[in-house]
């Protein structure tokens, strides 16, 4: 990661985004485990002069449900710090006078709950994970082919990520699925949405080229962050696989084995 | 249907491929019911001069069984009059060593008994209905992503098909899921495959412009067929939608309301 020209751009860092799952912790049916020196880390980053916020397109869990786990694993973070594709769905559903069919994680369902959602004019797909059974995925799909403009959001477009036991299918594939079956182009609400990355941005009152990314995902974390113009950097935890350092298209800024070399790299370039 | 351009066609005609479901049948959960016309259509195009074959993406029985329950409609059709994608599929891995890990419907499994399948190095995908559970899923992209070189076959990739109570997601949309997952693109075995065509065309040993199909599907009967150079006439029947007659691509030679109609057309204007 440290290569001389990068040396400037990390000393003239204003903020730092960090991806949740894969670089804070791994996935996993008790709920996951943290990533080792990853606590230690973001305790180290915040106690720095860089402003932190986290970015996730973690749809499995209301916001406060989910912080609450990454608290109980030993991580300084809270709520208001959190940027995660649901609440930002919300909002875009009110503000278009939508009502979703929802195809979406249990956990996630309260988020939902201040919006109208008899008589569906539109579906949303997150990560179902095992709700997305071949009854659920049809339902979804008879509501959008019945509709005369089918209107299909997707909360993140992720091909897979990882749990203790292997890789998973994300909510990126049955996107695909869905726009297949009713040729439409899914819009997608979270990573690596522009408008996303830039609500994040905005809270914390600084620009794109002040701000690093870090994530497992090449595609969405990096090549997504470099899109809008900040720098990102790949950790090799989570669902990183070595062929992504072959990308034909993605290169990410740095590839760090993981968050604490990261942040300690960071830090010392910058004399801290 | 009977533009004078195609009067002549047809009276050139020497071969008719017709699809299945959607267009003899409807499918249910009962086994499905003939569609009003058709078991008496296939008998007077029987009786006809014209050779008469059965093409099919159906997969969700080996042919035996699904022949039998046409029979028990009253069909005339006999096994070697149907051609569908599993034996070819099984034939294609034979010739070139594969060993599949399959995500197919159980009553199909019987068509690769003869099949090596331990350790597998591909995946086929079959329409597999509620047998498309999101574990199913998965452990056929853990399958796919743990492969040097992916494989993927996939039996026809049909958007939807019709059961009675609705339209019902088919294989293609699980071969999209599969194709984003692992950055691969799925050899498509059955139809519009122009091998499969092919297979078909050499059985009756006529050319391909001697030849009609009649499907439901604008795209992958009609659109396929024409892309091998045969005519290609949609039913207004199955999985037929009003759009399909302003479809941006694909124009059938001919829409008629059912089979009983394509029958009557093509039979009067031979003088039979």
């Amino acid at each position: 990661m440290a290569a001389t020209s990068s040396e400037d751009s990390v000393i003239s860092l204003k903020g730092v985004i960090l991806d949740m799952c894969g670089v804070l912790y791994d996935a996993g049916e008790d709920g996951g485990t943290p990533i080792p020196g990853s606590v230690e880390a973001v305790k180290r980053l915040k106690a720095s002069d860089l402003q932190v916020r986290f970015c996730t397109n973690e749809t499995q869990a209301t916001r406060e449900v989910f912080v609450a786990k990454l608290q109980r694993m030993g991580f300084d973070i809270c709520v208001s710090e959190v940027f995660s594709p649901a609440p930002a769905a919300v909002a875009v559903l009110k503000e278009r006078g939508l009502r979703p069919h929802l195809l979406v994680y249990d956990g996630v369902v309260p988020e939902f709950d201040s919006v109208e959602k008899a008589n569906p004019n539109c579906v949303v797909i997150g990560d179902a994970a095992e709700k997305f059974s071949y009854q659920n995925l049809n339902d979804a799909f008879r509501v959008l082919i019945g509709l005369e403009n089918p209107v299909l959001f997707s909360l993140g477009r992720g091909k897979y990520y990882k749990e203790d036991e292997g890789l998973n299918l994300d909510v990126g594939v049955y996107m695909k699925a869905l726009e297949y079956a009713c040729d439409v182009e899914a819009e997608v609400i979270g990573k690596p949405d522009p408008m996303f990355f830039q609500k994040v941005l905005d809270d914390m009152g600084i620009q794109s080229h002040q701000t690093l990314m870090i994530g497992d995902d090449l595609v969405n974390d990096v090549g997504g962050a470099q899109h809008c113009g900040m720098k990102g950097v790949q950790v090799r935890t989570g669902k990183y696989r070595p062929s992504d350092e072959k990308h034909p298209t993605v290169t990410a800024d740095g590839y760090v084995d993981n968050l604490a070399e990261a942040v300690e790299t960071i830090l010392k370039l910058r004399g801290q």
